[in-house]
């Protein structure tokens, strides 16, 4: 059964105009997915920006909690921080998945916005028993530019709740969709 | 059909050492739930905390996204945190449901700790079809205390991931709960 991998990606996502940028990373959205992922049994979860100084942030965080003061305040933190890489883009992302798994990761994309081609979540968990390797990808900000969309394998479905309203943060997106592919 | 309300509950809950403390109000558990309730169409999200000023610092952020430039720059949060309602304890917060829906809700607390007699999803999703509106009540720190989890109606069960690892955050646990009780 191939594993399922997470990434948290800080660009290419769109600002509130629309415009492609690179958003700051965020704390808590460290530790809220990894917390979510290692509850989950993901086998990575990785943080991408293209900025230098963001990494070398995540990278500062990352240190407290699994080298400093942190891990021996709260193990349990630190073990779900140790899931955590950081890296540059989708690239570098997928050379390290097919460097631990020997094969190139399926990209699966998630967005609130749907579109023409989503696949579903029994889809995604179906294709979870199958070999290869599987990288959910989420967006930051506003949410990925559409050529990214265009360029993943899939597209997942959006969450709906009630009603209309979607407009969840990506910590509980994340939350919720590694809840719905676990498969007791 | 009675309506879900739900509360995020600041006290009485247990520090590290297990000792009961009045946490502090988190910004980003405001924002997280609250968009989450309004997704999921809960009634009401009650931010529940004894101290005055704790409660000052809880509506001065609401007043931002409700009242000041927040809601103009993003109309979503406003919509959101317009569910928030900021009590001192869950006597309030009772009252302020009974007089919104003529009944004393029934009050079903959540924990990752589990104990000898807890309802399944299943089960709160029937009660929810009966007219008694329901609290779901959410503890911040390390939880509940043991006499907090006595008092209430119902224990809810724990989410369950994929091993024995069991510490997620506040805000991924109220955004798996609120989607397993979903019944599209």
């Amino acid at each position: 059964m191939g594993r399922l991998y997470v990434s948290l990606m800080h660009y290419p996502v769109r600002n509130k105009n629309g415009e492609t940028v690179a958003s700051a990373i965020t704390n808590l959205d460290l530790h809220d997915i990894a917390r979510v992922c290692r509850s989950y049994g993901v086998a990575r979860y990785f943080v991408v920006t293209p900025l230098a100084d963001q990494r070398k942030l995540a990278r500062r965080i990352l240190q407290h909690w699994l080298a400093g003061a942190g891990g021996d305040y709260n193990p349990q933190r630190k073990e779900a921080l140790a899931l955590v890489r950081v890296t540059a883009d989708l690239k570098e992302t997928c050379a390290a998945i097919q460097s631990a798994s020997g094969q190139k990761p399926r990209i699966i994309a998630t967005s609130s916005r749907g579109g023409p081609d989503t696949i579903d979540f029994a889809a995604l968990r179906a294709m979870q028993k199958e070999e290869r390797p599987c990288l959910l990808a989420f967006g930051t900000a506003w949410g990925f530019t559409d050529d990214f969309l265009d360029e993943a394998d899939h597209l997942l479905e959006p969450i709906r709740g009630a009603g209309e309203y979607n407009h969840l943060s990506v910590r509980s997106a994340a939350s919720i969709i590694l809840d719905r592919l676990h498969d007791p």
